[in-house]
Parts: C-alpha cells; structure tokens; sequence
C-alpha cells in the first residue's frame, strides 16, 4: 500500500452518506417552510471572517475553539463558530438596506474545535431564527410560534417548550442580596437539569450564601401550571412589572392558539449566557429530556453593539440540528425524506439504450425519479442493485417490449411482474406500487 | 465611533441578502430536483480535511490558493478547494458499504484564495453529480441527459451542450508527432474560446512547430453538423476506433430523445486537465457564449487512486453556480423563488393580538405564508414595511372585525379592499390576488 494516502476524515468531522444526508436535507427543508411560512427570509455569510469581526477585542471562552489562521494576504481571519456573531455583523453592515422589524433565519454549518469526548462534533449545522428591531409580547411570540411549528412540520410534536424571564429572574436575585454575583448563579441554576437540585445547591452556597441558594432552589420550582408559577415568581420578585406582564401577555396569546400544552412556564431556564434580557426558552423532548433542550433561544437588548451604536433589540432562537438528528435516531422518527431512485430501468441489451432512455424519459415526466442502469449485466447483479439501493420497481424491457412499445414492471418488494403493459399503463402501475409503499 | 469594530467582510466574500439567498436557493432546489429525478444520491463532505488529503503529497498550482493552517491540535489541515478530491477520498473511504455504479452529487461551498480581480470570489459554491464504477456510453449519457435536465428544471434551455473525446484528440496528436506535448498542447486548444485561433497558433508553434500547429488547428475546427464533424475527427485520428464508437452511440442517443439541438461535437472541447481520458463537455448559453461554460466535465479513469488500488473509473460534470447567477442577472432570467411573505396582519391594537395570531394561523393552515406585524403603530408605518417587504396582501382587522370574526383585505398592489370577510372567503380572495400576481 505504499504511496496511497489513508482516506480518513478529521476527528469530529463526518461525511454524510445518501441517507443521511438526505434525512439531513429533509429536516433543514421542513424547518425553511416552517420559517417562510412565519414571514422569516433567508440570509447567508461567509464561513471566514476577519478574526476580530467574529471574536471582538477581547478573549473568552469559545475563543479557545475558534479555528483561526492567517490567509494568504495575512490578515487574521477565522471560521464561524456560531451565526449569531455573523447576524449581529450583517444587522450593522446591512442596517440602510434592510427594512425593521427584520426576521431572518440562517440554516448553515459552523466550526468549533471543541473536545470530541462529549460527543460532539468540530463540524455541525445550526440553524437560527429571529426578529430584530421590536421589542413587544407579539415579536416574542412569534418566534415560541415558530419553535413550535418547526417541529409541526417535522412531523413531531411530542414537545414541551418552557420558558421564563430573565427580567423576574433578576428582580428576585436583587431582593435576596444575589444581584452581583447573578452570571455564577446564572450558569449554576442553568445546570439543574444535569446535575440535580443538591449538586447545584452545593455550588450557589459558597456563592450567594447558604439561605440564599435555599430562597433560589425554591424560585426556580415551577409552582403547578403556568398561572400558578407565574403567581409565585411575581411573589417573590416583589410584584408586578413589565416583566411579568409580558409572561402573563405570552400566556394569553398561547391560550388564545390552544398550545398550553405545548408551553411551560418553568423559572429555572434562564439560558446561562449573560447576552438575554428578556424571555429565555428551551424545547424538551416528551420521550427524551435526558439530551437537553433541542431548541432554545430568547430575547436580547442590544444585538449589534460591536458593530454599531443603533440600538437593535432583538429575540430568537436556534434549533440544534444534530442534536435533533441523535434524538430522531433513538426515538426511531422518520422524517419524511426524499425517496431517492424510485424506478430502475434494467439493461436487458446494450443495443436498447435509446429505448431504455425514452422511457426512462417518459417516466420522469411523470414526477417518478428513474435511472438506466448503465451497462449490460446479469440480471442478478442488476436486482442485487436495485436492492442495495433501495429501488422499489424494476422496468425490465427486451426486444419485445421494445418492438412493441410496451414495458414490463415489476414490483420488487411484492415480487409481483406485470408484462409488456404500455407505457402509460406502465407508469400507472408504477405510481399504484409505490402508494402502497408510502408509509 | 471610538471602540466599535468595522462590521466589513473579506474581499472577495460576500453576504446574501433575502433575494439574493432565495434565488441561491431556488436554483438549488432546481437542479436537486434535476439530479434526484435521474437518480443521483446526495452526499456531503467536511469543509476542513488533513491538508495530505486534499493536497496529495506533492504541490501544484492550486496549491497556492488553498486555505491551510494547523489545527489546535496541530495537524496540517485545509479548507477543500473543490468537490472532486473529497468525493474521491469519499469513494475510497466508503467503497465497502456503497453500491456500484454509485451516482452522486453534491452541492456546496468550496474555498480558494484566488485573485479577485478577476470577478472571481474566495467563497462560492460547486455543484457536482458524477457516476462512479463503470465505463459505457449509457453512463456518459446521463451525465449529458442530467446536464441538459439542470437547465430545463431552472426553465432555461437555450444552452448547447458541446462535447468531445480526449481518446480522439490524443491519437490525432500521436499520428502528427505531437503525443508528447500533449498537456501543453491541452491547455492552448482549452483557450481558443476566449483568445481565437491566431494567438492559440502563437502560442502551439514554438511547442509542436509551425505545420502541426496549423494541422492541430484543422482538427479542432467543427466541419457542420456531429455526423460530419465525428467523420472529419475519425479521418483525422487515423480510423475508427473505441472512441468514436462512444461518440457514435452518443449520438443515436441524443438523436433517440430529439435532442440534437441542444447537443454538438466540438473537437476544440479539451477540458485542459490531464485528468479526462474520455468524453468532455462543456455548455454555453445561447445568448451570452462569452461568459464561458457554466457546465462541464467529462470522464475519466481513475477517481480515487490517490486513496485507494480500486479502479474506479467515472465520468460527471459540474454546475457553475455563480456564474450561472451571474449570467441570469445579465439575462433577466427571473428563477422561480419562494416568494417571501404574502400576507401581513396588521396591527391596529395591541389588546388585538391574540385575534391577529389566530388569523395568522388559519391562513399558514391554508398553505399561505404570513406575519403579523408585531407592535402597534401609524398605519403608514406598516404600510411602508410591506412595500419595503415586497408583501403583496394586508388583512387589517380592528374592533369591528374581531368582535364579528371577519378580516378587511386589501390588495396592496391593486390598491383595493375587500371589508369584513369571513375568515374562508377571506382566504379565498388573498389566493386569488396572489394568482393574479403569479407570472
């Protein structure tokens, strides 16, 4: 094997397989209608940018991870690592151009040199949504409506989406004396769903103080059903205000559509980044909470700020789409993806060609997806074929059906011939074949 | 401005805005559609590989372009710069689990540090769809079959695919003498389009001499139609062989679909890659030759020996994306975009809102895409933002309308209202404005 190069892919880097990627594809296409049905537009941007375009002046934690290099004119220059950064860039370079309120959303692939021990990948599709330039309860509603509809048209609504308010949140740490040291505490509570009420605990104490992290573990407790909860956190903020009539407005319009089953007040998401301001919201799975929310998001005050001086209040969300892909995968959820070859035309006679390919033709002006199969073979191989490839009828022509204008198809899962059937016959009995196999 | 950051993008990397990306969008799903209907499967590859991978072990003129850094792990890595090599490391790494003859394509972003100058971008995307595992004139047609039917599903026909044979052109250039200079030779006949057939002499008779360039430049010239150009080029070449017996077969087959129109035999079609050993093709639209061909491949012999001792001989094409877009900007080719927002629901009072979202929702059931616009304000205001918007529908409802479950719709374009409909005979009237609007 000397002077071959091994064909191996990077560590945290895939190749996706037809059916893979066309599950990949169907999802990414039932999101896009979900978005445009909802009046969001699509955007792109580049996957490199200048560095300090995408990492700001300062370090941080995701830096560390960012895939960054000198190109070849030597400018500092980085791959995205997420497309919210980019979105804040594009907001600013585009702000005279663009019409407010903007909604947008960006399905693309982003990078992170991340450790690949948790199961993650470096290489992986996200896929964001937002409106920017209006701060009002119908803006926040809008993008929980469109949450849930994106799983609407995934064909999958076994979902709880629960949200609260970074607002009450921190009303409440600022009556307890927490106030100052609310970005641990933040990234503390965040953990709850992992790691369990008394490991939490155990953090916040040395923080905030031993009757504080007790006064905190109970405002995080949802109290029954949204009103309830939203009585108690409004309770223990020290009343009403703008933010909790803005719950209480989300609640009206939930109920107004019929989702309450659908949505959750629950006090201990607050998405752990310092960036939200207002809603926060997190989606779970009915069957499989255990991997997290595959949908999250929330309001934020400012979303440009390093670009520009105008103000861009904004709220969004983002679906995580490989998370989503793992959850389908153990929920044993298809998506209804494209069928890929749908009619196999065999090679009985490398003389038929052009009879193989007017028919192939013929059916491909009849919405099937048809290929000849290129060359002469045994018909065994020809089946074994079509079976490794998952095509589901077989159009088996001789110099019979030629002469005659006729075709015979067979049915390759029932193991059914019908022969020498004409051509529209043939597409007819084709079509009738395949409805019996759509699920 | 002291602090912020210049929300600019590199050069030669750009931003899609809504039109721009739907239109992006649109040709993809057209020519996916064009792809799935002959039978070809997606696949995808990562953007970053070892840099050996991409590069192979030696350099080359690409080289030079490519995107290369260390990793956080320090490994030698790259951005592809095309979809061929990694489809060929694809090949080699999966040869196992996929079938023979495997039909793919792939479309995605490539990156190449190029010299913009030239209108070319560091950012664009490829479009490839290849046949992999066998050698026959059926397989060499429905890569000219999918070329043609990428057009037809963009609704843009006036192209002529040209095509050739390098085993022609290689035994003509072996009976004058000139075998040996033959890549030299590829690349001066690869230009004749662009800088005609005197500087192409220039440039041949230092190389081959002064009566083999002249002879050189008899064989590429086209004598009429396929029939007397094949006989012409078989004159030439010293006989019959294999390879006009493909292009023979070829043309039956083209003939056989009726469509000889939309096909030629172009001798000067080289590809100037030492790469093809079979057919190649190129296409040019009708109305702007100049531009080049926004289609071309061909075949060759050998995908993956880099990788792997498997002989996997292949023949596939590739779309020209931005060029494509390009092309239609020039022409006035209007693709069939989704439409963005169709109607928004207006916002005449914010106690409204649930009613407004309802509406939204009956009209997103009814297959419409819609958005209710999120605060109230001056109705000039939104009225503005619809135009800006490009929505062509607004259902304005106040009081009146809530309290008797009706809508007010008006046609934005038309400038007329139709009051207090019912919910059902509202949706009826928005479709058929839209159908009026629908070209």
């Amino acid at each position: 094997m000397s002077g071959l190069i091994e064909p191996k892919v990077l560590k945290g880097f895939r190749d996706f397989l037809p059916e893979q990627e066309r599950e990949r594809a169907a999802i990414e296409r039932a999101l896009t209608r979900a978005f445009e049905s909802h009046g969001f537009a699509p955007i792109d941007t580049p996957a490199i940018e200048y560095a300090e375009v995408l990492l700001g002046k300062g370090g941080g934690e995701t830096d560390k991870q960012v895939y960054r290099f000198l190109d070849h004119g030597g400018r500092d220059v980085a791959l995205r690592f997420d497309l919210t950064v980019p979105f804040a860039r594009f907001m600013a370079a585009h702000a005279e151009e663009l019409y407010l309120p903007f909604k947008r959303y960006h399905i693309a692939k982003v990078w992170r040199g991340e450790n690949t021990q948790r199961g993650r990948y470096r290489e992986f599709t996200q896929c964001d949504f937002d409106v920017v330039g209006v701060d009002s309860p119908s803006a926040d509603f809008e993008i929980l409506l469109a949450m849930h509809a994106s799983f609407a048209a995934l064909g999958f609504e076994r979902i709880t989406i629960r949200l609260s308010h970074r607002g009450v949140l921190n009303r409440f740490l600022d009556r307890i004396g927490a106030g100052g040291a609310s970005a641990d505490v933040l990234r503390a509570i965040d953990k709850i769903g992992k790691i369990g009420a008394e490991e939490v605990a155990g953090i916040l104490r040395p923080i905030v103080g031993e009757r504080e992290a007790a006064e905190i573990l109970d405002f995080i407790e949802p109290d029954g059903d949204f009103e309830s909860t939203l009585a108690k956190m409004t309770r223990l903020a020290g009343g009403e205000a703008e933010d909790t009539a803005r719950l209480s407005e989300l609640r009206r319009l939930i109920a107004a559509l019929g989702l309450e089953d659908r949505f959750a007040l629950d006090p201990s998401i607050t998405r752990g980044l310092d960036y939200y301001t207002g809603i926060v919201c997190e989606t779970f799975l009915t069957e499989l909470p255990e991997i997290g929310s595959v949908c999250s998001g929330g309001r934020y005050n400012s979303l440009a700020s390093l670009y520009t001086k105008r103000e861009l209040p904004g709220v969004g969300a983002s679906v995580g789409l490989d998370r989503l892909v793992a959850a389908f995968a153990e929920l044993n959820v298809k998506v209804d993806a494209a069928s890929g070859t749908e009619v196999l035309v065999f090679n009985l006679d490398d003389s038929l060609g052009a009879y193989y390919h007017r028919v192939a033709r013929s059916l491909r002006e009849a919405g099937l997806s048809c290929e000849v199969y290129p060359e002469r073979k045994k018909l065994a191989a020809q089946f074994a074929f079509a079976e490794k490839k998952g095509t589901p009828v077989a159009v088996i022509c001789g110099e019979e059906e030629a002469a005659s204008d006729t075709v015979t198809v067979k049915d390759l899962r029932g193991r059914r011939s019908s022969e020498r059937l004409t051509l529209q016959a043939g597409i007819e009995h084709i079509k009738r074949v395949l409805d019996r196999l759509s699920p």
